[in-house]
């Protein structure tokens, strides 16, 4: 059942012993709503935890690092930033059925929740700060950082089309209550590791166009991460530079995982909905930043989605 | 002297034929000032028109490609973000000494002009801003178009740690007003020619550090130039990513000019004064990115900063 903002303040203190999910590869939104979520239930008294499938990247580490994590038996399963149950990776397996409250700002979501709180929105953290806003906790600094990490990284650190006069707003509450919005876009855009670096540079040289140079290409691949030293987990930072080539309308970056399956980021301008096209391959995401996975080789991968591009482009 | 909005507000609505100066090199912060400026002016029913010693570079053809400029016999110099007359290049021999007002952001201003009214803000375009509202001048879509440009641009699309609660709001308020900022920031950040592409990535295999991998140096040469196709204008867009390595406290671009002269832009964080390192070879800026020149050859200039870095960072 689709719910508004104070619906689901209500239904969260109604109850505790609250998990929180956030979605597999997780990034700034995802972990930036749950940990300003669960930090507010623990100002009100409640005992929760935030779960994730994957490690998290150590970026993110001032989210939490000044809390211990709580041992209990969950009494109430809430998803933020995860529109679609497969996206919760192996945790799908324990919880699918089983989650009472999602908050999401994904219009493709498949409100497999019990409880849905659902708005098209640049973050998912700016929903989650009307839920906080509306549980009635003040906002602290911890709080503040939270929330605009996930707005701040869901925009492109505000950069993106999609970013409202709104979200401005929003960040411009939450520096006033306290966000270190320079550190955490230092930590967030401004920050390469020397592997990242060199995996960034290896990456670029073996950059391809395709489609009328419409299409950019971009792959990683295991024997990459040898060489450099650098990770899957840094790879996310790449998805945004192969659309930044004049003239191209699709930007695509395919990482090999450990298994030999792979996932492409899918990036691209107005002209191409990014979703529409994930979803062919399954996956899903925003008009302009999507994601999809492959059960076969990256080239075979690249093969599928050129194919693709180029009937959408045609 | 110094002056505050009011009284700003109040110099340019007592005079015509106003010529308005920008900086050599131009951004988008000088630039978007003027043609804010100028906008504003116009709908005044006034004569004005910007003035710049270079071209402008074409991704910022929206900001005036509208308008036709007009020719008269100046009355009235103001420049905008404009700290020292050297800044205006060429210009400074015929204007030096003769401007009448200067709005600027820079706490290095010389206050060269008659009348200067100073604050530090993340943007000149900010206090623009608060003069176009003082004059009771609506701002449109294209004033807001510009006011914009100047705060996203000099605020790094509002990344850097400078970028004040109220850069947002203002940046939220033009919005509103019609600022398109999705298309701004993508010419701005998203945008990269593919000789810019192949220069970039010329400049990083290049890419040297010193001092305990405190200090990252680019250097930019004409034979680079000739290599990609790329040109001196395009080059802006380097400095920021020798700062992001982690572990660099010094970010250093030397680019060469076609005389073999050099301009060194410096990129640092808040353990080292960028402007005062700037100062230091006769140039100026902010805290954490500024510009000097050099009257010698990159290698030289290489040198000269590499040794006061050195004696800065122990």
């Amino acid at each position: 059942m689709k719910i508004d903002v104070k619906e689901c303040a209500r239904l969260l203190k109604e109850h505790n012993n609250i998990l929180i999910l956030t979605h597999a590869h997780p990034d700034g939104d995802t972990l930036g709503s749950g940990f300003a979520l669960l930090r507010a239930l623990l100002k009100m008294g409640k005992t929760a935890r935030v779960v994730n499938d994957d490690e998290i990247p150590a970026k993110y580490g001032y989210l939490y690092s000044d809390l211990q994590p709580l041992s209990f038996k969950e009494e109430y399963i809430v998803a933020v930033d995860v529109a679609t149950e497969n996206l919760l990776g192996n945790l799908q397996h324990i919880y699918s059925g089983k989650i009472n409250l999602c908050i999401d700002h994904h219009m493709t979501n498949t409100q497999y929740a019990d409880n849905v709180l659902l708005r098209d929105a640049p973050a998912a953290c700016e929903i989650v700060y009307d839920v906080v806003n509306e549980l009635g906790t003040e906002i602290d600094s911890k709080i503040a950082d939270c929330l605009y990490t996930g707005i701040s990284t869901d925009t492109g650190c505000f950069r993106y089309a999609s970013t409202t006069a709104h979200s401005y707003r929003v960040a411009a509450k939450l520096i006033e209550l306290g966000a270190d919005n320079g550190l955490i876009n230092r930590k967030m855009f401004e920050t390469k590791s020397k592997t990242y670096v060199n995996l960034e540079r290896l990456a670029l040289n073996g950059l391809e166009l395709f489609c009328n140079d419409r299409v950019a290409v971009i792959t990683v691949t295991q024997e990459m991460y040898s060489e450099t030293g650098s990770n899957e987990q840094e790879t996310e930072a790449l998805a945004p530079l192969t659309r930044q080539i004049e003239g191209v309308e699709i930007g695509i970056t395919i990482r090999e995982k450990k298994d030999k399956t792979c996932k492409a980021s899918l990036r691209t301008y107005e002209s191409v909905n990014a979703a529409d096209l994930a979803k062919f391959f399954g996956g899903g995401g925003h008009a302009q930043a999507a994601a999809c996975r492959f059960d076969c080789s990256v080239e075979e991968a690249k093969k599928r989605l050129i194919k693709k591009c180029s009937e959408i482009l045609k």
